[in-house]
């Protein structure tokens, strides 16, 4: 199975990358740009087991070292549960 | 409005930062993980003129600076299109 991760910044935490992008976006002439944000996405091919709560582990993956839950926030995609 | 892209490596790649995640995921003991990718993820607000063809638009942003066209792919989604 493919399981989809959004990892990204916290509302409340400054984005320099985002807002390095955007200044070149700006430069380049696309004048309509408000605001840049960015983040991580991670695709995770994985088996699942009879019975094992795949949400939980993949939140535990989440926390343990894909997202740093300090200034980052994530967001699990897991495909048949239409999340 | 907010655009979200996705930028990722050619399937063709190798993903080093995706084998690197894999490692430690497997090390902290989720053995049930078979391959990892990982890409960029830009969440863009900005406003869209009359007449504008925003597609076109934000596929020439991913092409001059969001992804390198000859190692990515990018796959961009408009809220309203459903894209």
């Amino acid at each position: 199975m493919k399981v989809k991760i959004h990892v990204t910044l916290k509302k409340s935490v400054l984005d320099p990358q985002g807002e390095a992008v955007k200044k070149g976006l700006l430069t380049l002439g696309f004048a309509e740009i408000d605001q840049v944000r960015i983040g991580k996405y991670f695709e995770i091919d994985l088996k699942v087991m009879k019975g094992q709560n795949l949400r939980e582990d993949i939140s535990k993956m989440c926390e343990k070292l894909l997202a740093n839950p300090v200034i980052e926030d994530y967001e699990i995609d897991i495909p048949q549960e239409g999340s």
